[in-house]
């Protein structure tokens, strides 16, 4: 199959290239880039030089369309809004990774995005690619929004819980970050020693992954979630670690059977891995794969969950080539183990 | 004044030495370490060649007790047990960095420190040396047992909260720790490619620091406070930065009247910084220095703190310095600032 | 075909591990560690959770010769030397990662490596393994003696040059090393905050590695070659960096002619990448790849060439499975790209 | 004495607030930021609140001039240029830290700085700022160019061996910097996913520290002095690492003849450390001090210098008011140990 990754420059659109590269029923036929267009894929990224020929072409969707059978956006919101769009109307997948298509309520864009979301047809077809989660859904999707790094990690923590209904609606996250998940942004508080060393706490009160991880999280448990979202910015490049704090409906459950009941919930799911009792996820056994690794503790009538992803690869392009796989048909894995 | 350094040739015992080398009134003239002993401190910590020429010395009390007027102890707690009273009575000025005097309640040395506390006379003479919350306890104390360092970030967060009671009393902790807080031992978990890249959990349930927050929390506010405590290891070489969530007791408080509580609280406190509000403190800001930076964020019904402190300054050996300071009588700033 | 990965548990061995389990010919079908045995690999390493069910088994070859059809050896040179022997008489192909069959003179073995050497038959039996350089004698081979991870680097960068004859033969080799570099011993110096912000020269007169570049490059080039040869730590995990000074034996040779030499010189191999004129290496670009990038400088005469590799791939494990896929009669890229 | 920064936002001009503010003699009344303008110092580099009030103003010496008695300039050359006149005219003390006076040649600047350089009486006016060789010069100067941070570490590298005529004119320089050697310049090689993990070497012939390191080593040893200068990017915050290569001129000289030679040369200079013979320098052991240590190897015919240097303290900052101290006539060491 053809395919056209958009926005490839950054650094989940170059992932997308990395793992799409190895991936044995795609070409990829078009990368976009409005930064680099007309450069080489291996003079901005030399570890391509002699293994993948490519240059980056300017992200006209009407000169793509006809060379791809499915297209990866990992564009800014604003512009997969518009983008998604073409694609669409000519019948290709799209797998957009922005947050243009992630909350169901378009009242919520202006707020949490900055634009008014004018397209509600599209919202409304979108599907919410968690596969774990939404897999049926997302198999007879042509449409995907892929989910926020933070997002995936905190739903995959608290979905289970939530669906068994043992916890209440009022949930702490504590979560940290690579600087990877700030983007190939170029600003001063990026540059190495600004972050080098340096750990801070950041858009406590406005993240834009709040209302994605509350509204989710509330349509699939049927009630109105809380969600106190704390990110931190912590000095290493790829990683998110996510404590997700429940508080316990009931005093007497203990921590063997909430054990038992994650690993119930994601028996079928190849990259959710639950740890053995006491055992915590190390960001490092995640890192560069599409795992992501789960425990579980209770103490004072709460419920830790803890939970480690990769941000640009369960995070961000390797569930979408988890999603695609899906919406075509073949295994979840391909590309991916 | 004369003062003694027992197991300088760790992190916060060279820490010390480092501060206390700078400071007017003090001249060092014993550093011990048994792993280094007879060496040259400047062989260990070649940034000490030509400019302090001392040898480490075995740990041998009674060698050293008529060459000081004060000691610090940054020894194993086993060891401090022991040493601490030699001194005392010679009725040197002590300071001691270990856990071995911070309980108050000797029966739970056993379960969190792994030894039987023997001596409730030191016990109860040792003052926890907190200066912003017990300074004139401490101006006339001789044995100052200086606090853990995620208890320093913890308490200095939660005490103004507790002592104006608009908290209830079950808090959460989640705290990140830079790696020179595992001390400077040699075991797999703590090599470079280990914990590069990485960032992780550990002792959630059982961490040595829960009964000492606990405890000093509880004496403090006189209400049992329950700690749920998150240790995390994150890849840099100083820092805490601990997050401390605390249920608000009434809904219509607003973040500026605790701000408010919170700088007057801390009015007279020469290294505490409250933040503006919406500013997150990082920890690069006070990084080698006994600043401990706090901001408070209101969500959701939860009071956050945030409290950034370097764990081998104000979190060891400049608290210690700061202790031992008011205990001699001097400007608490001096060889701080 | 079945293999066997002796000393699995150490950087260069879990790299082989990482590399064979994606092999399509290949199953691993033994694993050892002396520190690990019994222990389920992913216990050790909790990346292959779910991926690869082995048990680290002990270092015994009389278990393991019957379960395998070529065995890789990461283990210390003193191990090596015996052990290759017993796996070699079953006629078991043989990759020895260690220096134990590098140097062919076995007088050198005592000053280098602090043990006599005593299987000249051996010695002279094992290929040393660069491919880019000693391809035929490979491919028939049983037996090879992979490349040290400087010595992969510098003689890559310095072998054109001295083939075609248009330098002395007095090298000066700058080279720095990431610190996985170091294996995965357990050590002071190797802890990670005396390593974070840390660089410094170390063994500049003495490391194992001088006595196999400059024998390897003597024998290639035919004449005697010196090299002084600086290794150097610096805070990365993955990577060498060799900055390779010869002095130029003409004056007007220009650079562009010595770019086209190195092209030439390389120009079937796949893994050796020469850089346009002008464009140095980076680390990042090689790191988790086998590709070797090379660039030329000519100033002031003198020949500057600097090459990057990842010290644990083509460094390591990645060569070793090159060579393997050459002595097995594959492509040399299979698993490697 | 009250005195100016200019450029005070820079990492090395914040360096100097931060040194400046604990001189004894020393008043910081005013600090200038284009970028920061009527910001608060704190609001910028928050480890300054509550310790130091002041206000980033606008580079306008007119304004300056009759509040301070000396100023130091952080400044790019271009603006140094023609600031530096304006204090001169009144006779104001001025250190200088660009590279606008380190240059004799004035005809150099077009190719190195890319501006023509107008101003001949000032340049031949400026004293080049190395204390450890032109001590008596900057004792009776009112206006100093202050080294640049590869320069500082390499001319005090070669210096000795060069004045006792022991070595040839040929040199080979391999250096590492830390990234704050980068300035806080914001682009995109700056940001910390592209340089953690990463090294790389840059600007290999065309680096303006190049004539430099040349005409001051050449001025100095009276003959013509070459320099192959390669610096490299290493991902750490601070430090230089300058590797040394001068081929020698006699054959039976010996190390400890040399080492001797540099104890003799640098007898009363408190900032430089001769090594023991074997030890090599750690930037480690230099950071956030003002101090050069300095290790000698002789291999094969070559001096080996290796010199370590913090690139903010001795490579700008803190030589930079080791220049001013001994300008004011008082103790060299004053806030800078």
């Amino acid at each position: 199959m053809k395919i056209a990754i958009m926005g490839a420059a950054g650094y989940s659109g170059i992932e997308l290239v990395r793992i799409l590269s190895f991936h044995p029923q795609v070409e990829i036929t078009v990368i976009t880039s409005s930064t680099f267009k007309n450069k080489r894929l291996s003079d901005v990224y030399p570890e391509f030089r002699e293994r993948l020929n490519l240059y980056f072409e300017d992200e006209e969707p009407s000169s793509i369309i006809n060379r791809c059978e499915a297209v990866f956006l990992a564009l800014p919101a604003e512009v997969s809004l518009v983008v998604a769009e073409e694609f669409l109307k000519f019948n290709r997948l799209v797998i957009d990774l922005s947050g243009a298509f992630r909350l169901k309520d378009k009242t919520l864009y202006k707020d949490w995005y900055g634009f008014e979301h004018t397209n509600s047809v599209l919202l409304k077809q979108a599907v919410y690619g968690i596969p774990e989660l939404f897999k049926e859904k997302i198999s007879s999707a042509r449409f995907v929004a892929n989910p926020g790094c933070y997002p995936t990690a905190v739903i995959l923590a608290a979905a289970p819980a939530l669906a068994r209904d043992i916890v209440y609606s009022e949930i702490i996250v504590d979560a940290k970050s690579g600087v990877s998940g700030r983007g190939r942004k170029v600003d001063l508080a990026g540059i190495f020693c600004e972050i080098n060393e340096n750990m801070y706490a950041y858009k406590i009160e406005n993240h834009q992954h709040v209302p994605e991880i509350e509204s989710v999280l509330s349509d699939f448990s049927k009630s109105k979630i809380n969600v106190l979202f704390v990110p931190q910015i912590v000095p290493l490049e790829r990683g998110i670690l996510a404590n997700v704090y429940m508080p316990l409906k009931q005093k007497d459950i203990d921590v063997d059977d909430i054990i038992d009941i994650y690993k119930d919930f994601y028996k079928n799911q190849p990259f959710i891995r639950i740890l053995p009792k006491g055992v915590t996820p190390q960001v490092k056994s995640v890192s560069r794969t599409n795992f992501c690794d789960i425990s579980i503790f209770v103490e004072k009538n709460t419920l830790l969950v803890l939970s480690a992803i990769d941000n640009l690869v369960k995070g961000a392009a390797g569930q979408a080539v988890q999603n695609f796989n899906i919406m075509a048909g073949w295994n979840e894995e391909e590309a991916l183990l």
